[in-house]
This record gives C-alpha cells, sequence and structure tokens, in this order.
C-alpha cells in the first residue's frame, strides 16, 4: 500500500501532550523536529506514546514557502 | 517577526515545476526531501528557482501519522 | 500499520483528469461519491486509473459542517 | 447557494464530544462513518447535537489516497 | 442554514484565471483582497466570473499568525 | 522575507481564548472578523494576547468560495 502524501518522514516521538479532543506529538525526524496535532480518539488507537516510531505525512499543497 | 507555524525547515531548493494555476517545489532540507505546492503567482513573487534558499512551513494540524 | 486520520472510506475510482501539476480523482464510496486533488507524480506513482480500489483519507479537521 | 466544496456528505449525528477550544462529531452518512473536529463557538452556534441532521464539507484538495 | 466555517467574508470577484483542474479567484472583501483556488468543477457549477458576488469561508484552523 | 502564503491579513487581536493544546485568535483587520486557532505553544511563543498586532496568513488553497 502506497500512499498519495509527497511527504512522508520518519522518526521517533519524543514528546506526547494530550488534551480532552486532540493531541500534540513531537517527532525528532533525522534531526529535524516535526510536530502534529492529532485527534486524541487517533493517539489512543495507534498507541502512540514517546519512542514510538511514526511516521509524519503531510500533502504538499499544506505547506507555505518562506523565501 | 515570528510565525505560529510549529513546522520550519529551511533547505535548498532541487526542483520546480511551474503550471498555469499551481508550481510544486521540491526542497533539500538537511537530508529529508519536501515538497510543497504553492500558487504559480507565489512563486514568480517570491523568485523561487533552483537552488533557492527557502523556508518550508506547515501547521502541526495538516500533519497525519501513521504507527 | 495504521494512520491517524479519522475518516477512511474505501472505494472504486470511476474519474480520472491530470493536469500539469494536479490530477483530479473520483471515487464512488458506497454509493458516496468523494473527490479527491493529488498530485500528478502521486498519481502516477500510485498507478491510480479508472476502476483502481482506493481509500480516501482525511482528517477531522479538514470537514466543516453545515446545520 | 451553492458551495464550491467538492465533498458534501449529508448524515445524523450519533456524538458530540465538547472540549474548551474544540469539539468532535461524528456523523452517520448513510453507513460511512465521518468524524469533523469544529470550534466549539461553531457548535454551539449551529446548536448541533445527537440526532441533529448535518452536511459534513471538505475540500478535494484536503483529500489524500491510499492504493 | 449555517457553517461551522468561523471566517466568512462577502466580496466581489475581480479576476478569475481558470486552469485545467484548478481555478484561482480573487475577491475584493471590503477593502480586503482574499484569493481562494477551487476546482475547475466548482467554479463552472457556481457560475462564479468577474463582478460576481460570492463569500469566501476558510476554517479557523487553517490561518497561521505572524507577530 | 516573503510568504507564499495569498492571503496576509494585519489587524489587532480582540480576544485570545487558551485551550490546554490549542488557543482561538479573534483578529480585526480593518473592519472583518478573522478567527484563527492556533497552538498553545506558538500562542505562547509569539507572546500573542489582545491588543496586540498580528498577521492572518492563509493559502489560498484552504479557502472555500460561496455564491
Amino acid at each position: 500500500m502506497k500512499l498519495s502524501a509527497r511527504n512522508q518522514l520518519e522518526g521517533r516521538v519524543t514528546l506526547v501532550k494530550a488534551g480532552p479532543i486532540n493531541a500534540e506529538v513531537v517527532i525528532d525526524a533525522g534531526g529535524q523536529t516535526i510536530t502534529s496535532i492529532i485527534s486524541l480518539d487517533a493517539l489512543e488507537e495507534l498507541g502512540i506514546k514517546e519512542g514510538s516510531t511514526v511516521t509524519a505525512l503531510f500533502k504538499a499543497s499544506s505547506v507555505l514557502l518562506m523565501a
């Protein structure tokens, strides 16, 4: 199975902060820090915790550029 | 000036593909490949071309996780 | 492997329209019509064509409600 | 009045979970489960509760594909 | 009918640029310039052209801040 | 430094509501009301409070139209 998302960065979870609806997950992806906000339901269903290996996915259309 | 976007990756543009409305920009950010689709207007206004240094910005809420 | 996206609808591709940067893919998901715009690169890499079985994924935060 | 969103699925609300800033709304749209996260302000202004009839709207560009 | 989108700006269309998949629509909303990219299908279905009155809608979660 | 976001509206913050993960920021941009939801981390890092001058940024692709 392949995903259409042009951006797929694998990393290790360094921080999880759970709120009532959403959760923040910080990832170290080969030296780059990536932060994701997903639903609390998703956090629990995927069993994500500090130390987990995850892949961060985002569409090319969600990326702005500064130059 | 600071930006609220939790994800800010600096890199060098390796490929630009311009269409009639949108343009695709591929960036090498410290070994990670990031792809962005912005409007053609933005591409021209920022003067982005191969070799340009840019910062890719995206909100934490636009990142999905796979685990 | 599991994905954090709360919305995952499987269906069959009924239409593909390819442009220079993006491509539009229309899916029949159990009687519901879902339209996706992905990059042309992704379309080609995933080999999506009419009749393909695909899963449409989108985050809960990208859904507006009308009531 | 018409909306540009390519995806418009009508359904009945089966679950509402309200947080301090956001709220999660789960919808049964003809057998498909759709989850939306909207602001708490919007939830209250639209008067959405279990049993409400709502339309879930999302842009084609927010949909990823897996194949 | 009400929409959950926290941002709803009414204006007049000042420019339409149609591509093969997407179209760019520029709006003057009470002195503010708003640009939207929608699918070409949506542009045609809504009959949007220069001079049309439209409402631009976007979720609070899609807005970044710079300060 | 320039940003690719087609929509950049400067205004004054009229309301800040902080939750455990996200924060809602309401802005008066020349008579138009703009609402943004950013992460609490971003709110604190940018030092945004009522009366702050901020610029709201959003991509053209995140704007729907109603006509």
